[in-house]
């Protein structure tokens, strides 16, 4: 056999092919069995510990098995080799060993004391994978579907608070934790630890912007299990999504802020820049994200003579609508923007508008696919951040740095949101109670997108600690909130079980009944959402869907010809045919509950006091509703009711 | 800005991040831009240019961009640095460069005729990206789609053709390509071309058994279009699908053929060797395939006490069925199998047995995403194929054996399928008529299997010319004979426009009305299907599924308690619900025409004379399709009948 040396070559490639086989059957078992379990959790009915919790757990044994029970490092791992010609390192080296050249690719930059023999180990080295595959890979799907589930008539009833507590509450969440840590970093420098490392405000800043990032998947797949009251879980969500695009972009803004002289203090114009490069990116990112929904959008509206709509091919809609998705994140991934922040808005945007657009099939298809991807990507980071505590070759267990980040995280968490919530009770109509301050102080877990950006720079000696720190944060928050949500939501006498159609067709029959005098809800919403609605429904909705009132009615009267040539020959006949923000909330049930069984959507019977509806539609809607409304009141009568920051 | 260079690290990361986004953002515009023209040419009804060739146009074209537009290579590419201390190429290079360390990661073996100096140029080896990716994640949902969606009546019906065809068919083809290949080689090394080369029999046969692989995508999405004769689709399908696995076992098997002295002699044993490779891993494949099904339908089907079954959760039962399939595929590849041949058994046995355990929405899904999937595979792969002509670095233009491999390829698909149909002629009941030969003929393109196949070996000299070739053999066959399917059918006189439900429904009918007298429809039927059948009915179908008669029926009176046990409590309730098979065949339609809009599926009404079906059912079932068979028989008046060999 070793005479014929191309067939042993042959063989090898085969089995470096094996070995990728079994890196991902090593994940393939532990997802299967993470279902298998969630399974046996819903047959009984265990909260104490979410399907999340276990997907860590499972991932945790593994890493302690591929750790301690998989074959020795090789020989040459861990040695470090010198090459005095190369002046910096190449993306692909040619080296000849034995008269053999070999190629090798570029992977990373490596800090010296970082040069130790578990890097050999080709297993624990294939299972510690690439942080990008997280970026490009993993999180789009979860944000993406983060945004096209949105309740987005809750959401934007709470748009001003959900913003506030967002911005504002992910800075001071991320202040406080870096002037914490700045303190306990100090004090290790004072006692002696830490010894020859760089560790500088800017560091303590970048850590408390990553660990400001709450995590919007376990806590809020119990509320929607348990169906908690919809305002509540509204501003959770909301609060959790958005603070994720904040904590990215503020994170990378950190890490892109360079003082110039001394790094310790403060450099007006480098923070200067920062914050500019912080509403910069965010505002980029948005753009992106929303100008890729809008194309998709017009495609799949578009209507030339001669041709059939995309929608006669579901396929090729389903396939146009996931590329083009996709491509909102690469394309601001490219572009030096942030992916997950375009991504979440084209997703908000593709639900508003071309899911109006999209053929029954495609609307099923696009939701399916969405959630079920979400799903596997969901369980393959919980899985893999358990496995990473064992994996992982560089970690720095600091107690003290540990001790401090588990203080200074929730003592960010109560900086945000007690003051937040007495601010935006002044302004509120319908006051946040006490009950869902504490609960919304409870939830904040930290989950994926904490250890993504943890993960993201683990080089120097602070970042390894920082990841370590990050890590273990999460395993606690993830396995005691997590566990904890169900307990905490009835020792705080939370409402359950509540149905949010329902909730929000009485509010719709609300102000369809308080239509007739025009002014008395419209009062009750900003007026900055109230011109965009109107804004939105007269003029977007009509060029890029086939809902809303054809332009012809909503624009002026000399715009007539340039209206005509933009609306759709349907829209005429579809006037009332506004259903498209309704459509999405009914859908959420579909999209975010999977264990109860396919329902198709039908339009949905409820409609804001800004449609342009003819009375006739009005009426039946009325007469429809009405009795669920009187039902809906008696339930909610002793709860106090939310209405968004005026 | 260069004073802190733990900054500017962070940048180069994040540049690298940057530029795997570039690399999958042109390949999503390719895609974007291969819909938009397959929407165009759906609305033309353009058929001269497949989907398939337009991607491939594409990628050629996305090519010739990336070759010629991107920047230079790096100044250090194609220098290789010696290095003494190293006695073999580990997996992790650690190299120091003016004092620090970079890790760089094995990539590959290279030829030191293959240094040359395009090997820098980042864009394009990003391009070219690892042929483990196609085996891992592209091929395995394409060929899963195809076991899924096969159309298992009428291919059992033809499954002694097909599998003489797909197995000695390939046989010969990849013989006949050797030796002409062979002839060729030695012509070349006459007149002083491939000077220095190894070239041996070997070698030709390697050529010959990757060239054997018949393409099941674009003549196949064609055919369904136009609703081709439904035996014709059913040959041609059945051989494409079995024939990429055999062509993938076989080219493994003879690059693992190691004659132990001369390489150009015949050594019996090592030819023995390899048969017995061949036999061991295709059948070690099988098995492995077909048991991660069963294991799947087990799971599915259980019913303990005091359990929801999985199907209430349809979101945890795709998960596990996506997963359990993807794992056939990666447990093969992992212990030394075909992972393709795993997964092409496992879709056809989980089509068999689970899909009938499965909750209606998991139907839905699972189809839905494995079409969506193959859809997006499929078209990444034609991408792919087109970019490689100019981003792959190492072609090998030979115009004689080009020559020579077109005249191969055809000589060998003639000696296919001709003498095979006339041996197969002389059995079956049904003759296969010649236009059907010539169309079979016609209809031998080669994709991406081939493409895969060859690509996964590139190092040496022969095996880039090889690689070369085949790539463009591939185009040839993608672009004329794709193009001129729909000529060539008129030309040739065969049926289109053929709903194959009809079809199998008077078919059923037929043999519906002959259970009378039980033994005029079996005969039909070889008679290993038909215990097969009996067999898989009686016990293997009440045993891992929902259908089928309760075992307490179909086995002997003293297996009882055993039986009562593994018996399902609904299945005495559903005595009647054996509508497994059919559901699959009916529900093909929604699968393959993705240009349709969704129906959902409903039991199909044939039956064949298999079943235990009571009487009542069994006429009920006859008056309803009474009228469509008689309709269908006039239709069908002109047209030979086929059946399978007895």
């Amino acid at each position: 056999m070793e005479k014929l040396k191309k067939y042993v070559s042959v063989k090898d490639e085969d089995q470096f092919y094996h070995q990728g086989a079994v890196e991902l059957l090593v994940f393939n078992f532990l997802l299967i069995l993470t279902i298998l379990t969630i399974w046996l959790f819903k047959n009984h009915r265990f909260r104490f510990l979410h399907e999340t919790g276990g997907a860590m757990l499972y991932g945790l044994v593994m890493g302690l098995i591929i750790r301690y029970a998989t074959k020795a490092p090789d020989v040459d791992s861990g040695t470090v080799y010198e090459c005095e010609k190369l002046k910096s390192g190449p993306s692909t080296l040619l080296i000849n060993i034995t008269n053999q050249v070999y190629e090798y690719q570029y992977k990373r930059e490596v800090s010296h004391h970082n040069v130790n023999g578990h890097h050999g180990n080709a297993m624990l080295q294939k299972m510690t994978f690439d942080p990008s595959i997280f970026f490009n890979i993993l999180l789009p799907p979860i944000i993406f579907h983060a945004g096209y589930s949105l309740k987005k008539r809750h959401f934007f009833r709470n748009l001003g608070s959900i913003l506030t507590y967002a911005f504002l509450g992910t800075a001071i969440s991320c202040i406080v934790i870096g002037l914490i840590m700045y303190g306990f970093v100090k004090a290790m420098l004072h006692i002696g630890q830490l010894k020859g490392w760089e560790f500088h405000f800017t560091d303590c800043l970048f850590f408390g912007s990553l660990m400001s990032a709450t995590d919007p998947v376990t806590v809020l797949a119990i509320f929607h299990e348990l169906h908690v009251d919809t305002d509540l879980y509204t501003l959770l969500f909301g609060e959790s999504v958005l603070n994720d695009a904040v904590a990215i972009v503020l994170t990378y803004s950190i890490s892109i802020y360079s003082p110039k002289e001394n790094p310790n203090a403060f450099d007006a114009a480098a923070f200067f820049q920062s914050v500019g490069n912080f509403l910069g990116i965010f505002a980029g990112s948005f753009a992106m994200g929303s100008s890729y929904a809008v194309v998709t959008a017009l495609i799949s509206f578009m209507h030339l003579t001669k041709f059939t709509k995309l929608c006669e091919f579901p396929m090729l809609e389903t396939g146009l609508f996931f590329l083009l998705s996709w491509s909102a994140f690469l394309s601001a991934e490219a572009a030096g923007l942030t992916g997950i922040v375009a991504v979440l808005f084209c997703g908000v945007t593709q639900a508003h508008y071309t899911y109006n657009n999209l053929s029954p099939d495609s609307k099923m298809r696009t939701k399916q696919l969405f959630e079920f991807m979400n799903f596997l990507a969901e369980n393959v980071i919980f899985c893999y951040m358990g496995l990473a505590l064992f994996t992982f070759q560089n970690h720095i267990f600091n107690p003290l740095f540990i001790f401090g980040a588990f203080v200074a995280v929730f003592v960010a968490r109560a900086c945000n949101i007690y003051p937040l919530s007495f601010l935006l009770n002044l302004g509120r109509k319908q006051k946040i109670p006490r009950n869902f301050q504490h609960m919304m102080m409870f939830s904040g877990l930290r989950g994926a997108i904490a250890f993504a950006l943890a993960i993201r720079d683990t080089e120097s000696q602070p970042k390894q600690m920082m990841f370590t720190t990050a890590l273990l944060i999460v395993f606690f928050t993830v396995w005691v909130f997590g566990g904890g949500t169900t307990p905490m939501l009835t020792w705080l006498q939370i409402r359950v079980g509540i149905d949010p159609d329902e909730d929000l067709k009485a509010e719709a029959i609300n102000q369809t009944a308080s239509d007739l005098d025009k002014n008395t809800t419209k009062a009750e919403s900003a007026w900055l959402f109230r011109m965009w609605y109107g804004f939105d429904h007269k003029y977007l909705k009509p060029i890029l869907t086939h809902a809303g009132p054809p332009l012809t009615t909503t624009l002026p009267q000399w715009c007539n010809p340039v209206a005509r040539l933009l609306t759709s020959p349907s829209a005429y006949g579809d006037q009332l045919k506004d259903d498209g923000t309704d459509y999405i909330i009914n859908n959420d049930e579909l999209t975010e509950n999977y264990e109860s069984s396919a329902h198709i959507p039908g339009p949905a019977q409820d409609r804001t006091g800004f449609t342009q509806a003819t009375g006739k539609e009005n009426i039946h809607e009325g007469d429809l509703g009405l009795g669920g409304y009187e039902l809906q009141l008696e339930h909610t009568a002793g709860q106090p009711h939310m209405n968004s920051l005026a």
